[in-house]
Formats: C-alpha cells, sequence, structure tokens
C-alpha cells in the first residue's frame, strides 16, 4: 500500500482500540492544560502564563492582564504535525515517579544525557531555565488595577516590573502552593477531580537544536506555583529551541495543549504504553480533525464554541437519518385492567413527594410564584365578572378567587402533574350561560340543575379514568398541540387587546378638545321637569336609605350643579354639555400603561442574552422582569396619580348574590326527571373537560420541558373530577387545566446548568417540578382577600399587558410558529432547522397551511355558540392529521410531527427495507474499520 | 530527514513558486465548481447536481429542492489525503483538446485503457455512465411547486417522476445550453470572466477499483447541459468506483470543489505542468488549512461565511502588531504659499463636479433628502423660535428659513465637501443673545454692529484661509472627534427629551380627574369689576383693530361665558374654575407620538438585518424607515384628530419683525469707533466658526467613511466666510457645519456591495459623494413657505422624536461610545474589539475615563454663559490629549487612540528597535521558506 495516510492510519487505530478496551471501566480524570512560554522580563527569565484550556482555549491578550474570551482551539496542519515529530524525536517518560519539579527535570535531563541527545555541559543551564518563576495570569479587581497605572507608567514599559521577591537561586519554585493560586476564583470552573497537564515552551540561546519531553508521572503531585489553580499536575511537555522560532514553538504547544483536552487523546495520554501509543493517538485525532480552506476563513477569527459539541463516542456518526422519536412513555398505556392507569400514576408519583416539596425552595420560585399569582387573580376577576354578568350573580367575583384557591390547590396538592394550573375557560363559561338561559327560561333551579350536572359529570370522569381513557392521548401529535395551544394563545392576545381597546371605548377621548377654549367646555346636571318628578320624588325620600342625600335634595334648586354624574342620573337629572361623554387621559395612559409593562417585559426577558452585567444578575433581571415591569409601571401610575382603572378584590367573605347561601341542596327544588336527564348535558361537560384537561397535560409533559418526575393522566382527571363535584356543591365555578398559564409556570421554573468549563453553552437542564409554587399560588390567591390594599394599587392596564406578554410568550418556541415565519423568508435566509435539511420546503409549507386553514376553522366556530363543543374540535384537529398521512410522506412527518402510534413500526420497516437495498449503517467499530481501511483509490503498484 | 511533512512540503512550495511567478500577469478567471452525483431514479441512472461553489459551498438538501445557506466548506483530513492519492494514481490530462463532452469521456477511457488501468470491455459501461443525463438544482417557484404536490405524492416516492423525454440513448447530453441554463438567475451571482469545474462522483456496480480523472481542457467549452450555468467547462474530475463508498467519494468529490475555488489552488491548476504540480498544489493547500479539533466543534454545523477573508498573499500575515494608521492626506499639509491650500482644494474638487451632479440620481438620495430635510427644517423652526425671542424677533423664524435655505444652498454648491450641512448652532445662538442684550443697554444699534461683526469675521477667515491656518486640525484625534461630536449628539438628545418634558408642562395633566365628578368641572371666564374695565374698554374700542370682537362687546352682560381663554384675558377677564389649568390627553398623546416615532425608526432600521422579506425590500423599508414612521404617526395623530402642536412655518415673504427690511445699511446707525471695535467680538466668532466647522468637517471626512472625492477645509471656510457677510448684510442667522445633521446626511447616503458569490458578506463601500441631496434639502427649505397646508399636520412629537433618533444614531458607531459600554460588560463578555487585544482592559478604561470627565465639564460650561466660548473649548480637549502622551504608551494610544503628529515617527523608530532586538519579521516569501524547513524537530537520525 502506498498510501501516506493509510500506512499510517490504519495500525493506529488498531493500537488504540486494543489500549482503549484494555479497562474501560475506570474513567480518566478531566484534564486542566496551562501553557506557559519563557520570557525575558527585565533581563530575567521567568515563565508567563499565555493560555489555559479547560475544554476550550482561553489566551493571555497581547496586551497581558486580560484573558480572551474562551474560543475553539484553530490548529495549523503544520503544527500537528511539527508536534507528532517532536513526540517521535524527543524523550517521553511514562509513569515516572515525581514529587518535585526539580527531582522531575533532572530525571529528564539525564536521560537525554544518556541517550546522547545533549552534551552534559548544557545540564546545568537548561535546569535552570526550566526552574524559573511562574508568573500567572491572575484577574486583579479594577480597582486595585487602576491603581497600579500609576506605577507601570513610571516604568513605561508594557509590563511591571517583577517584585524584589525574585531570587537568582537556581529554583524559583516554591513546594507548597501559595495564597494566590489558593485563592483563584477559576477553580470553580474546573471539575474536583482533574488534573493539571502543564505545557512549557521557549526558546533560550544555548540550544543548537531542540529539547523536547513528555513526561506522565505516576502520581497526579502538585508542583509548587507550576499552576495557576492548586490541581495536581499529571502531565508535563516541555520544549526548549533555539532562538527565532518563538511563534512555532507557541504553536507546537498549543497543539499538544489541544491534544490534552481532546477526550480521545486524554484517555490515550492516560493510557499509553509507549511513545508509539501516543502518536497513534495524534494519528487518531488528526483523521477526526475538521478542515477549513484558507480561502474561506480567517484564521485571526476566534470561534465562539459550539452550543454542543458531539461526545467523543458519537463523533462517527454523521447524519442522522431521522429524528429522534416521540415517546409518550408508560403514562399512556393502556392496561386494561379496572383502574390500572391510576394505580400506576400514584405508584409512580409517591416516591417523588417529599422532592416535591423540598426543591420547591428556589430563589426562581419566587418569581415564578409572584408571576402566575398576578395570572390566576387576573383570570379569576375576568373570568369572575363574566360569569357573574352571564349567571345573574349567582357565581361572582368572590365565588371565582374562592374556588380558584380551592380548586388550585388541592389539584396542586394531590395531582400527577402539578405543574398544570386549574383556571375557568372559555368553553365552560359559555356552557354555564347556556344553562342559565335555559333554566330560566323553563323555570328550573339553576343551581341544583348544575350541581347535577356537577355529579354525573364527575362520575362520568371517574368511568374514564378506571376505563384508562385517556391512552387515546397518544394520537395526539404535535400538530394537533401545537394547533391548540397556538389557538389559546391567540385567544389570550385577542383578549388582552380587546380590554384595552374597550379601555378607549370606556373612556371616550374628546378629539375636538381646543385648550383656548376651555371656557366653553362643560356638563351639567339639569333637574328633571319638577311637575313630573315631585311624586317620585316623595316615594323615594320615604323608602330612600342614604340619609347624606337629604339635605341636597331639601334646597332643592341648589343641588342638582353639586351632584355628581351618577348621582344625577340616579335621581333623574340630565346631564347636559359637551364633556358629559368624555373622560381626559385615561384612555391614553391606560395605552402607555399596557403597551409599556408588555414591552418592557419583553425586553428585560431578552436581556438575559446581553453582554451587559455578570451572568447572575442578568438571570436575576430575566427571572423576575415581569415583576419589575409590573412594579415599575404600577410606580408610573402611582406617580400621575390619575383615575386609571384598578384591580378591585372582593374585600368581604360573603357570596356574590345575596341571596344564596355556601351550600348547593341536591333535593327539592326541581322534579325527580331533571336528575337523571341532567346526565345528557353532563356528558357534554365530561368531554369538554377531558379534552382541555389532557390536551395542556400533553403540552405541559413535552418531551422538550425535559420532565423528570413523570406524569399522571389518570390521576390528574380523577382530581378534577372530584373537583367538579365539590364546586358544584359549592356553587363555585368549575375548573380545568389552562394550556396559558400553565405553559408560563413551566417557563418561569426552568433550569439551565451552570456553564462548567468556560466557554460551554449552559444546556437547559429541566423544570423545577415541584409542587410547592402551586400550593403557593393558590394560597396567596386564597388570602387575596386580605391583600386588597396593596393589591387595589395595580391598574387593569399593567394586567392586561402581563396577558397579552403570557400569550405572545406562550406562542415562541411552538415549532408551529417558527413555521409560520418561514413563509415571510426568503429561503436562503431560513435558519438551519433540522426539518428544513431533510423536508422540502414546499412540503413544509404547506403542512402549515393545513395547520392554519384548521385554525382558522375553529377560531371562527369558537366565535359562534359552537365554542360550547370547542374541545371536542380537537377530536377534528386529530382525524385532520389521520388524513394528512396519506397526503405527506412518513418520512416527512416524522420530521414535521410525529409519527402516529403504529406508524412507527411501519416506517422502522420501510426504513429497514430500503437500507436492505443500500447498505446497512455500518456501527462505529465496523465504520471505522471501514474507513480506515477504504484503499480503493490505490490499486497495488 | 525523516519528517513525513517536511519532505513533502518543501518541494512542493519550490515547484509552486516557479510556476506561479512563471507569467503572473495574466490573471486566472474565477471558477465556479458544481458537483453532480450519480443517483439512480425510477431505474435510470442520471446526473444530479448536490452542491456548488462560487466561494464558498451550497448543498442541495436531503429533502432536495432546496439550496442550503451558503456555508464555509468543512472537509475531512482524511478525504484530502484520499484526494492527493487519487490525483496520484488517477488519469491527469492537461489542455487536452475538447469539443463536446463524448470526445472528451473517449479520449479519457482512451488513455485509462493504454494505461491498462482499466481493460477495454468496460469502455461502453463507463461512456453510458458519464453520459447520462444531468439534472440541476433550479429554483422553482413557490406556486408550480406547490401545484406539483398533487404529482409527488400520487407516484408517492421523494422525488418526481422523471419526464417521458429521458432517452435510453448512449447520450442524453445537449449540444447547446438549455432554456433552463438561460434563464437561470443564478447566472448574475458568478462573475462575468468566470469558467466551470464539474466534478462528477458516483458509485457503479460493474467497477471493482475506481475510475478517477482529472482534465484541463485547452480552451473552455460549453459542454450541453453539464453545468447549471451557460459558463463554459474548463475543468473535469471524475471519479466513479464500486458500490458502498458513496460517502467518501462524495467526500472526495467536495475536497477536490473546495480546492478548485480556492484562489492558490485554481491559480495552480490552470498553471500546472504534470501532475506532480497539482500534487504539489494540495499540499500547498493542506499546509495552510486551519484545523479545528475534533472535540471542540460539531462537523454538522454550518459555518457562516466570515466577514472577510484574508487574500491568497495575506494569508501568511498572521498577527498585525500595530493598527493602520490614521492619515489626513495632503489635504492639511502647509503650502507655505498663499492661499495655497484653498488653490489646492479647488485644483482637487474641480474634476468632481459632474460626477457630483449625475452621482445624486438614485433611489437612496430621496430618502436622504426627506430624512435631512425634516431635520433641517425642525432645527431652523427651533433656533428661528429661539433666535426671535433672544432678539426680539430681529431674526425669527422667517429669516431662520430663508438663512437656511440661502447658506445651505450655496454651500452645498461651491463648498469642498457638500455631504456637510449648515445650521444655526447653541454657540451662535448664545453670541446673538448676549450681543443683543449689550446693543440694547447701550444704545448701539443691533443689526448694523451684527454686519461689522460678520464682516469683520469674514475677513478673518479670509486670513485663515489664505495661510492654511486649518492644518492644525492635523493635532484632532479621535479622542478630540469623539468628544466634540459625542457631546453634540448628548445635546441633542437632551433638547429633544427636554422639548418632551416641556409639553407635559405646557399641557399639564388634570391627575385629580373623576369621571363620576365630571359634572363638577369647569372653567368660567368672569367679567372683572366693570366700573373699573369701562373707561378702559372705551380707549380699547376705539383703538382696537378686530372689529369682530365688537358685536359681542355690546351685549355685555352675555358675551363673558362665551369668550375664549385669550379672549378673556385679553379683555380682562379672569379665570374661574377647576379645569382652568389643565389641558386633557395633549400631553399623553404627545409622548405617544414622540416614543413611537423614535423607536419605530429604531426598530425598522434594525429590520435591514432581520430575516424577513428579500434583501432589497429590507434595505428599502430601513433606508425609508424614519419617512415611514414619520407618515404612521402623523396619520395615527390626523386620525385621533387631537389638537397636538403642529409644524408652523410662516407662509408669507416678510420679515419677523415688521420695523425691519431685507437688507441692512452698514452705516448711519452707530458711531465710527464702534465699526473697528466690532473686530475683537468677530474674533471670538471667527474662532467659534473655525474650531467648529472644522471639526465636523473632521469628523464627517473620517477615513471610516471611505471618502473618495477628498475634503476642501480650506474651500469651505472659504464660503463659510462669505457666507457670514452675505447673511450679515441680510440680517439673516449665520451658519456653520452642523455635526449630527451632517452625520445623519453620511449615514443615509452609506452604500454597501452587492453580494457578489452566494454568502460573501456585503461590504461598506463608501459614501454616495454628490451635490444633488444637500441642494434638494436647502431648496425644499426656500420652498417650505408654498409646503405649508402639507407641513402643518406634521405634529412637532414626531419631529422630537426624529431629533432624539439622529442624537442616538450619530452615538453609535463612535468607539468611544463602545468603550463606555465596555465598563458595564464583565469582561469575558467583551465583544472582540481589535484594541482589546493589544491594550491592557484598566488603561482602556482608565483613557475612556478621561474622556468622560472631559465631557463633563464641557457639559457643565456649556451650561453657563461660557457656552459662548464653547467650541475654542475643543483646544482644551486637544491640550488634553497632548498631555495623555505623558500617562499612555505610544502602542496603547496608537490602539485606542491615532497618534499625534510626529509621534508617528518617533513610534516607528521605537519599533525598529524593538525589531532589532528580537528578529525581523520575515517577508512574505522568507517566512514560507523558513517555515517549509523547519526541521528543528528532527535532528538527523
Amino acid at each position: 500500500r502506498s498510501s501516506l495516510s493509510h500506512s499510517l492510519l490504519s495500525p493506529a487505530a488498531e493500537r488504540l482500540r486494543y489500549i482503549l478496551n484494555e479497562d474501560d471501566d475506570m474513567p480518566t480524570p478531566t484534564l486542566f492544560t496551562e501553557m506557559d512560554t519563557l520570557q525575558r522580563e527585565g533581563g530575567e527569565l521567568e515563565w508567563k502564563e499565555s493560555a489555559r484550556w479547560v475544554k476550550f482555549e482561553e489566551k493571555v491578550e497581547e496586551g497581558g492582564e486580560r484573558w480572551s474570551k474562551p474560543h475553539v482551539s484553530t490548529l495549523s496542519l503544520h503544527s500537528l504535525f511539527e508536534l507528532r515529530t517532536c513526540l517521535q524525536t524527543g524523550t517521553v517518560l511514562l509513569d515516572l515517579e515525581g514529587y518535585s519539579l526539580p527531582q522531575i527535570i533532572d530525571d529528564i535531563i539525564e536521560r537525554q544525557i544518556e541517550e546522547g541527545m545533549i552534551s552534559p555541559e548544557l545540564r546545568d543551564k537548561i535546569s535552570f531555565v526550566l526552574l524559573r518563576k511562574h508568573r500567572h495570569q491572575t484577574k486583579k479587581p479594577i480597582h486595585r488595577s487602576l491603581a497600579d497605572i500609576g506605577k507601570s507608567t513610571s516604568s513605561s514599559s508594557e509590563c511591571p516590573a517583577i517584585g524584589n521577591d525574585y531570587s537568582r537561586s537556581m529554583n524559583d519554585i516554591a513546594d507548597s502552593p501559595s495564597s494566590d493560586q489558593l485563592r483563584n476564583k477559576f477553580m470553580k470552573k474546573i471539575p474536583r477531580d482533574a488534573e493539571a497537564s502543564n505545557v512549557l515552551v521557549g526558546e533560550v540561546d544555548f540550544l543548537s537544536k531542540p529539547f523536547v519531553a513528555f513526561v506522565r508521572l505516576a502520581q497526579a503531585t502538585t508542583l509548587g506555583g507550576l499552576t495557576e489553580v492548586p490541581v495536581p499536575t499529571r502531565f508535563l511537555f516541555i520544549l526548549l529551541g533555539p532562538h527565532g522560532k518563538a511563534k512555532s514553538y507557541n504553536e507546537i504547544g498549543r497543539a499538544i495543549a489541544t491534544l490534552m483536552v481532546d477526550d480521545l487523546f486524554s484517555d490515550v495520554a492516560y493510557k499509553a504504553r509507549d511513545r508509539e501509543d501516543l502518536i497513534a493517538g495524534i494519528d487518531e485525532f488528526l483523521d477526526e480533525v475538521i478542515v477549513l480552506p484558507p480561502g474561506e476563513w480567517d484564521p485571526k477569527i476566534r470561534i465562539e464554541p459550539p452550543k454542543k459539541v458531539p461526545t467523543a463516542d458519537k463523533r462517527f456518526e454523521k447524519d442522522e437519518e431521522m429524528p429522534p422519536q416521540h415517546e409518550l412513555g408508560e403514562e399512556l398505556a393502556f392496561t386494561g385492567r379496572f383502574c390500572g392507569g391510576l394505580y400506576l400514576d400514584i405508584k409512580r408519583k409517591l416516591p417523588w413527594v417529599p422532592s416535591d416539596i423540598y426543591e420547591g425552595f428556589h430563589l426562581q420560585s419566587i418569581s415564578a410564584v409572584l408571576f402566575i399569582y398576578l395570572g390566576c387573580i387576573t383570570n379569576a376577576i375576568t373570568f369572575g365578572g363574566l360569569l357573574g354578568d352571564a349567571t345573574d350573580n349567582y357565581q361572582g367575583v368572590m365565588e371565582s378567587f374562592l374556588g380558584t384557591a380551592l380548586a388550585g390547590s388541592v389539584f396542586c396538592l394531590f395531582s400527577g402533574q402539578p405543574l398544570i394550573i386549574l383556571s375557568s375557560t372559555g368553553p365552560i363559561l359559555i356552557f354555564e350561560k347556556l344553562l342559565f338561559e335555559f333554566s330560566k327560561s323553563n323555570g328550573i333551579d339553576y343551581m341544583e340543575l348544575r350541581l347535577w350536572i356537577g355529579m354525573h359529570s364527575c362520575l362520568q370522569c371517574f368511568i374514564l379514568v378506571a376505563t384508562d381513557a385517556s391512552f387515546i392521548i397518544k394520537y395526539m401529535t404535535r400538530f394537533t398541540e401545537e394547533g391548540f395551544s397556538s389557538l389559546i394563545s391567540f385567544i389570550f392576545i385577542s383578549d388582552a387587546i380587546k380590554k384595552m381597546v374597550g379601555s378607549f371605548k370606556y373612556y371616550p377621548i374628546n378629539t375636538d378638545f381646543k385648550p383656548d377654549y376651555v371656557t366653553t367646555y362643560k356638563c351639567e346636571c339639569l333637574a328633571p321637569d319638577l311637575s313630573e318628578f315631585t311624586p317620585w320624588l316623595r316615594s323615594w325620600r320615604f323608602k330612600g336609605s342614604e340619609i347624606s342625600a337629604f339635605p341636597r335634595m331639601n334646597d332643592w334648586c341648589l343641588d342638582w350643579s353639586q351632584l355628581s354624574k351618577k348621582e344625577c342620573l340616579k335621581y333623574g337629572g340630565s346631564l347636559v354639555g359637551n364633556t358629559c361623554k368624555f373622560v381626559p387621559d385615561l384612555a391614553l395612559i391606560s395605552f402607555i400603561l399596557f403597551f409599556g409593562t408588555y414591552s418592557m417585559t419583553v425586553s428585560l426577558k431578552k436581556f438575559k442574552s446581553s453582554r451587559y452585567f455578570p451572568t447572575k444578575l442578568r438571570k436575576l433581571i430575566s427571572d423576575f422582569s415581569i415583576f419589575m415591569s409590573i412594579m415599575t409601571f404600577v410606580g408610573l401610575d402611582m406617580l400621575l396619580g390619575l383615575k386609571t382603572p384598578k384591580l378591585i378584590v372582593p374585600t368581604e367573605f360573603k357570596p356574590t348574590r345575596p341571596g344564596r347561601g355556601w351550600l348547593v341542596m341536591p333535593f327539592g327544588k326541581n322534579p325527580w326527571w331533571v336528575y337523571v336527564a341532567s346526565s345528557v348535558p353532563a356528558l357534554l361537560v365530561t368531554i369538554l373537560i377531558f379534552m382541555d384537561q389532557q390536551i395542556s397535560a400533553v403540552i405541559v409533559n413535552r418531551k422538550e420541558n425535559k420532565l423528570k418526575k413523570g406524569c399522571g393522566y389518570h390521576l390528574d382527571l380523577f382530581w378534577v373530577g372530584v373537583l367538579m363535584a365539590v364546586c358544584s356543591f359549592l356553587g363555585l365555578p368549575w375548573y380545568v387545566a389552562a394550556t396559558v398559564i400553565s405553559i408560563a409556570h413551566i417557563d418561569s421554573l426552568k433550569m439551565e446548568s451552570e456553564s462548567s468549563a468556560p466557554g460551554e453553552q449552559p444546556q437547559f437542564l429541566g423544570v423545577r417540578e415541584q409542587r410547592m409554587t402551586g400550593i403557593l399560588v393558590f394560597a396567596l390567591t386564597g388570602v387575596s382577600i386580605f391583600l386588597a390594599p396593596v393589591l387595589k394599587y395595580i391598574p387593569m392596564p399593567v394586567l392586561y399587558g402581563v396577558f397579552l406578554y403570557m400569550g405572545v410568550a406562550s406562542l415562541s418556541g411552538i415549532q408551529f410558529w417558527d413555521r409560520i415565519k418561514l413563509y415571510m423568508m426568503p429561503s436562503k435566509h431560513q435558519p438551519d432547522f433540522p426539518y428544513l435539511r431533510h423536508v422540502p420546503l414546499r412540503k413544509v409549507h404547506l403542512f402549515t397551511l393545513v395547520q392554519i386553514a384548521c385554525l382558522a376553522v375553529l377560531w371562527t366556530l369558537k366565535s359562534t355558540f359552537l365554542a360550547i363543543i370547542f374541545p371536542v374540535m380537537i377530536l377534528g384537529l386529530m382525524v385532520v392529521r389521520k388524513m394528512l398521512d396519506m397526503v405527506f410522506s412518513q418520512h416527512d412527518l416524522a420530521w414535521i410531527d410525529d409519527l402516529l402510534p403504529g406508524k412507527d413500526k411501519k416506517k422502522k420497516k420501510d426504513d429497514d427495507k430500503k437500507k436492505g437495498k443500500e447498505k446497512k449503517k455500518p456501527k462505529l467499530d465496523d465504520s471505522e474499520e471501514e474507513v480506515r481501511n477504504s484503499s480503493f483509490c490505490c490499486p497495488p503498484q
């Protein structure tokens, strides 16, 4: 075989496989690499730290006193080859017994003299150079370094002079780590078990050819001030050479340092038996390197570390053919046993109960609680108000608060997925409205009828739970999920905007106002015609309970001008004037508060990825962004003192409608057949609740959220059923999972890894799954009655702004939304989404179009009375998705959507067939073998 | 020499130097490379385009029908070595006479048979495969491709079936380019002189070892449908091999394609004399590649093309030691001759006059004119108003308009730097104010005194011009420039905000307004005590000129309630009521208009770098962002119909003060000594004008703006002097260069290159230097009097928003501002500014701190009466800068600031000395030589 590369690489891989498989059970420690270069400072030689590697390279900038940002080490191929030569020709000492630097250096020099590589008279000189003091790049606080400026400028050189403690003895290296080393904050970026590898390169004038040594110590040893941090040294690479090639030496040093932090090579270095193993390690590394053509890249650009790097064993897998499959796990398996699913749910969740409590104690929980609490009470007030209107105050704001607190806290305490937040939802509201109208017109008692419906529905839920009916949720793919959650988000957004627009109607602006004609603007209360009025007045005078009105009524003729608008209308006066129907300023300030809250929240959220301030502060700002925005605009509102509409919570604990009590009795008001017949509307309610609850649960349990504690669809439904019955008895609204608030809850509890190695991107780890935040939110909701003095300062427009933010935030991160944006992007600007690499754009567009059409239909239906069967329409979405199987290939659907159960196996079979036709995808070892031996280009010559 | 790499590389460089230097005068054409792979579609073989390169790689995505984004080709080292082997063992035909693909293929096969590499019976099979039809990736319009979906799904395979025109003849290749080829829009991305190189790779079942050929044609020839675009083919690389290694072949194909578009290798390919030259080209390429360690980078990531790539000859220069030096050029050289500078200015600018006219005709000019026009009239109105107040209407809005139009258009027509926009500035305003007060209290005629000061000042300007005094501007470095322009920007921003805050004072909000008590709010005009009033009324009745007031005055008792606020106060009435001092809505709507205009402009400007819409549309939106924002908020204002303060321009052509005419006479009103003494204040004005004018000119002429037509400091000053005198005679305000508006002018005229090769970043080319925009702006200003009916719809807060934007925009891109931001960034998040790599952070911070301190002092002075000598204080800044030479090293200053004249040479000397101590930096050829021969690691064994 003539091929240059193959003749080298094949045996290399062979060798490595042998040594690496030897004892695979012992993981090798992480390596921290420091590179020091020899510098002449004020006539004295010293070793100065010039770069370091935990995973990525950090360089000391030319100006000194500053670490560069961590970046990918771009090497030149040349230096790697030179390094290879160095290791071939230099001294390699493996498992040297070393306890101090002087001894180790002596051993190296001894060996070189033995092998005739250097002459004995160089011993002292080399030893002297190698034992010079090491100066590390440590971060100085800015005030100290500013104080240094005077010093450094007086000496007028770029680097401060070396202190007087510099002694000319043979050995500058202290034996124990210095206090600087111990104090170094960088230590926390290095894993605990880490060992150091030190790279020393420099040019000296007494050598005519390079002095190279690679040393592995038998035991990792702290070699005094050799390393910046008190980490024991395991490897030592020394390169001293004649003058004039400092840049080359530097590049070789960077090459070995980069190799030492490579997962595979560091393994090789730990396990190498001889020089040849190391060379094989380099060859293996070379075979895997990624090469950038010199004409397409500027080597001066420092490449930012990527979001994710492949692990050592995955480097060989080149291109995934299929996306990772959507797995719903055992939670939704059909057990076939009575209450089998419920039993499994309880069994699964029970062990997590303690951690569900203690994991709640975290700073992040506070911001989450505040955020969700505000969302919940806004929701409770909105729905309470609407329900009050719809049911003639049988259920009002008071019931809404109480019900939210009760249902929410019970659910968070006992449910399978405590991250779900219960709330009143639109479909339930419409149902109540229709039901109330029906009862009223047919002379049936509303509360009693409602109680029976609730009981039936609860029973039906229990049947669904007992029969594991939730397993059909498996057929809900991304298509259905995203369709539903987008729709709910749109409703949130449109509601927020509607409310805002409403305030322009509620506080009309007098657009004709001319400041100069301020004298002509008035609104007067005119007394009605007295002759008509007197009899009414008399009758009123004795019935009326408001004493304060009497004195005014007495001096009749003066009074009218003093009455307020409401009073005037109440007493039958008429308002005359050109300002009567206008309210100045309030609409505009409402808009400013609304839009300001929204956009400040968005900007503060984004602040996390800005460059300003330390990471922790930024994270804090981002976590508390909603709270800070609310505070800011509440403050602005208080400062201006305008009478904007404020949040009003009930302050007394009593039912909204005076006539009703806290308990609804099941019998007595309606004929007996109503008790039976109510099971029919109950069926509608059950379907409605089942769909609404389970789809929200699917969205919360999405794989992207990386939940670890499992979910409990059956258990959730069980408690929703129980709460149905309880709320019906107490005459409170019914509750079900609220998609948008639940997503907001999860978003506010997301965890990211602290970045470990400098430059490594923080990874999304999962969500703080616990029950405390939910419980606290609902406890707070319950005691909101006592918080009224504080809450009354919050203007409603601010809360609408929060609503808008919730709606918009829950849209982001939805693939459907990303795909809609693709319509507006020329294909060359489109982001590199995985599915775009695999599915033709027009198919992606078609898929999105189908989704948009479905949503448009749903939106239209939602606006009619059909809204009541709205969650049932999700079934319609699932049918549409099923039909898409006929239009799109399974390959495309696997990328854009998920496969339906059953299709999965079919697809696999197809794939197998395909592969059979081509060639089976080789596994790791085979593929290596194959690549190595691919000598197809070199026929024997 | 044992070293693997060196034994290979050294002779390679030798070889290349020989062939590349042979005839260096003939540049080789650009190469477009297309890679086609052999595919089996519906049982038929065909060549399918899989990637292409103009400079960067574009890949056909797996899903087909889509080009990837252009990206840097990341190769594996392995494939490069395999390619090398291929070229060593395959057929290499250089300068083949080829006119058609079949003939070329015949020639290749013939050669292989001759050399015994393949057996003759394979001839037909290979030829058949190589002559299959080529299917190119062409962009289909989306409506066509959507129509295709039906088709493709019915056949249910991933790719549409091949049409019926597929014939089974030996030769599928047409001779002439197809209409698809000719219509291909991609053609415009390829340089005109380009030639194609075609790479064909594929696996076939009849070969047992690879069939490799590299062909260079003697003449570039269009080979039918081989290439996507009608570009003649020069190179052909063919790799056919046995089954099972498609991925390897693909990688080799990518490697040769990447090599072909490399500047250096394509040269080698054009000039190679034999196979060894090509191999040497690969070795050379290998020596320069940049290597990414496999553990630090994920090869799946597509690397975006860098902003800039080094040119082939610059690849060797590794690290610049000093920043490029600030060159002021010959414009500011001290000639020593009378009017020498002026003469040179005219000589320099005269040849550009025609292009100054025709280069103005461009779409971008329209947006620039609109933007600057609005800025100018807002400025004219603001300063006009202030001047009117300060001088008792001797100079008012009318004079301001007229003066702006006159001075501006004359300057734009004749000046050395027509990009500069003249305007009234703050210091002049203060001077006028003090002068008016002085004249008034001393009984001196203001207009005549002002005329004499203007004439003296004009004369003094002429003296400065004649003596080339502007050369001292050379001592103005970035420190001074940026300090001055930041200060002016701050003034702009603070003025805009002050005006905005002012509207809250002007239109106070009634924060106590309770909507329910609307009946109690009124403001009435009460008649004064009649007995006092009658005598005054009588006297007024005969003097008064407003007839319309009479009928009201007649029926006395009814009238008062009908009077407007102004009338009421005019007739001595008193305003009584709780709404008299409040104006609803106007303050808040003003804020919304102000902030909305500003933030919409900012967002639209940013839109240029968004992913949405095609590049051209985005550029249009960004160019017209200010216009669009103004239109939007003018529209909103009109929609609401509120009486916001509007832009009011004079509609009649007459001096603001009734008493004065259009010409000021020089003699008659003041004693004779005033004519002489006025030369003293004139001196102050001259210094003021000189500094203000020239520093703005320096900022406009900054190197970063890449101006090509040179500047004319002396010529500019000459015209400013002339205009001084003219304006003094006409009693118009004095004008001088306005920094912020001039910067805005330049920003709105910036040109970027159309990106040529896909993926190449557009480069900033320079500014549309012409006189048309300026002239148009001032012509429009002049005719604004006739535009009043349109302009009166523009609310002032919208214009203040534009002001705010101008101020903020002129701050961005200032290094000083970037450095201030550094204070708030932890060093690891700081951007990779070149100076941060070379200067210690604490020195950068100290430098910034000095600048901040200087600005704080200037800002404080500006707020006192010392504002009059404000531009003179720039001299103070220059002195501070001079003193910084003592605190900072010249090395640091060269990076953060510029060197002062004279220091430049000193620094160079220092550098030379340093270099002498170290080693001289080798030039290109030496360094190559040196690197190649660096066998320091391999002692002879």
